[in-house]
């Protein structure tokens, strides 16, 4: 479902180490490497719980049911991939746009009490429920917003209303949100203990979220199970191999900065999930690209000078999406005084693929090498194909550059700091 | 209004080039150098045309009293200003939230038809206005927006009732945007010759669309003329010259990568604004520093572990708001299971100071360099002193690393591509 198109490489005469590659697949496949007990995200899509995929559904529906709105409450892992999805396969204007799913928000990601009082304005008078995703409950972030939100339901619906509305995605057993929700009786999902946050957006994570947006997760699964059956039968030969293998290649000669690149606006959070994935599992030890993103056309007008021409530390992926949901063509002109006339009858979707071959081959010649991924746009198994191929080549690539791609230590030193500061018990 | 807080590069004992910083400073003031004939916002806080100023104003009005929603269609520096500087002073969600200016929706800066055809959609049977911006009137981006919009109008309300919800900002005498508003009858605005598009947020391309969400823009101008008067009072002494020279020094120990970290999501344009300042003025010549941004707190859970940890080639630059508009405490729990009551009666704003400077003490440790700059939030003057102070010390910072800082030669060779291989006349 995925077509990888390296011809933009060979220029750079590219020499990936496929010896190393399969060393780090074997690794990854076997759980044999460092972080191993973190590697529960290869086997996912063929060893899901599918009593708590029913559940999920059936809560979905539940929610469509009886809310106007949706509040996420999570940060990092706990809501990345779940916006990306719905923006990607819905639209980044899902809450603007005409349709009967719930609108859906994303709080407990920071720390702007301007950012959450607007929210409180949004939902109104609205009825809404939450999903609040945490495997602890004590992370600062989603903690202080779920406080929020949970009195705001417990005021609006009394305690018996707010425990139909409120749903949980924790650790199957401990923890102070797992306490919490036993206690009060709300619908609990699971974060596996064996996939880390940056991995789980097949799990209960990320799919109670996306099912709520009026999206087929059965489909989503099926996407991710082939595309892993697909890399396990062709090995270093799978695309997710040789994407892998090639950025590696590619950053030992200096090519420090990945940009990832998609010429639809749809794509900007896939980019921010692929970033923290990226970023979160190879950025350490000193080492690992440095994961950035932008949003082609517009940022030609932007960060295109640099890449064309600025310091050539740079390498370059596009994810270009075959099949637009709609088609909108240039409309002719009598005078033709902006010269367009040469584009009336042409569907924007035609200009977009020859903007994109146009700054494949710019990009190229003012070398920066690049790799371009097709696929299907609005199509859910070739998203979750998507998500899956971009996991395994990460796991790949972390090992292939000798670190632990499933740990995250320096994320503790903020918080230390932090908790210190604010005079947290115990800092 | 801007204060510039140094003290967490010290450690990395910088020996910024005072000569070289004030010959750049000398070369941009005097226009002495390299693309002088793009350097009039230098001094156009002081000398811009304040009869053209007052017909903003009154089309901000007009737009205001007869429209539900403004179309504003512009690529690169024709959108990026006034989207940074509405998103920052009145909301990322300034569509969604209850207001009595009309909603503002920006077109034509990419060649996405589902875009496009959503925007349709949510403009409706609306009332709305359009404001083109184009020096040319030829940009393929938003002269097909453009072509789109402008025969939705006419259809809507006639061609009479068009002429009066057209505004075109474009060259003064030339162009085929010119042409067709002066032939058609349409409200103009001036693209000043000697003003690049990365530099025009605070002339009509920035400041119509600002005006017509309600900010005000004279407090806007007043802010940059304030800023402008205090650096050529202080010279390599004021906080511009300041961050340009240190940001240099960086880059030339390798620091290639600049992160600009804001602890506001209403800042997120801004840090896009900054990224097309500063990437397409100095990438080129195969040098350049790499410009890129995060959201935090919550990217701390995604590009965190990187800035902690990862390849060592990263300057960050934080920009902080103090006064947040609304204030939001964190509430009592009888039981405590989250162990948040430390925080009890806390404002968001006092634990994301704390975020701050807890993120700040970590990176540095983490061997990251960290400048930080200080203003008010909701506070026209100070927005507008940040964007004088950037553009200026882009401008020095471009002249020191020997660069060009005011053209964009890279943006050329995608467009040929494009332009032969969708067949235009003559490529």
């Amino acid at each position: 479902m995925i077509k990888l198109d390296l011809t933009g490489t060979q220029k750079f005469a590219p020499a990936p180490d496929a010896a190393a590659c399969k060393a780090a697949i074997d690794t990854l496949v076997h759980g044999t490497g460092a972080g191993n007990d973190f590697t529960g995200w290869v086997d996912l899509p063929e060893h899901y719980d599918r009593a708590e995929f029913a559940r999920i559904q059936a809560a979905a529906k539940k929610i469509q049911a009886n809310s106007k709105a949706l509040v996420v409450i999570g940060i990092g892992g706990s809501y990345l991939g779940a916006r990306a999805v719905i923006e990607l396969l819905k639209s980044p204007n899902y809450n603007a746009l005409p349709k009967n799913t719930p609108d859906i928000y994303f709080a407990g990601n920071g720390i702007s009490g301007e950012a959450l009082s607007e929210l409180l304005t949004m939902i109104g008078d609205r009825d809404f429920s939450v999903n609040v995703i945490s495997k602890s409950g004590t992370t600062t972030e989603p903690a202080i917003a779920f406080r929020i939100f949970r009195e705001l339901l417990e005021k609006k619906y009394g305690k018996d209303g707010a425990r139909e509305r409120i749903f949980a995605t924790t650790d199957k057993a401990r923890g102070a949100l797992k306490t919490l929700a036993t206690q009060e009786g709300y619908e609990t999902f699971v974060v596996p203990d064996n996939v880390g946050g940056r991995y789980s957006v097949l799990t209960a994570v990320g799919l109670l979220p996306i099912a709520c947006a009026g999206i087929d997760i059965d489909r989503l699964m099926r996407g991710a199970q082939e595309e892993r059956r697909q890399i396990l039968a062709e090995g270093v030969s799978s695309a997710a191999a040789q994407y892998a293998m090639q950025r590696q290649y590619f950053y030992k000669q200096g090519k420090k900065v990945e940009i990832l690149a998609a010429y639809e606006p749809a794509f900007r959070f896939m980019a921010e999930w692929w970033k923290q994935l990226y970023g979160e599992s190879e950025g350490k030890d000193g080492v690992g690209i440095f994961p950035a993103s932008v949003d082609l056309t517009p940022d030609l007008h932007s960060m295109g000078q640099y890449i064309q021409d600025g310091e050539r530390m740079l390498q370059e992926t596009v994810v270009f999406f075959d099949h637009a949901r709609t088609e909108v063509r240039v409309p002719s002109d009598e005078e033709n005084l902006d010269g367009l006339n040469y584009l009336a009858g042409r569907t924007m979707s035609y200009i977009n693929e020859k903007a994109m071959q146009a700054t494949r081959a710019a990009h190229i010649d003012g070398g920066v090498p690049v790799t371009v991924l097709r696929l299907e746009k609005d199509n859910e198994e070739a998203v979750g194909a998507l998500i899956y191929f971009f996991e395994f080549a990460c796991g790949v690539s972390g090992y292939m550059s000798g670190v632990n791609p499933f740990n995250q230590p320096g994320v503790e030193a903020y918080k230390k700091n932090m908790f210190h500061l604010l005079g947290k018990p115990g800092y």
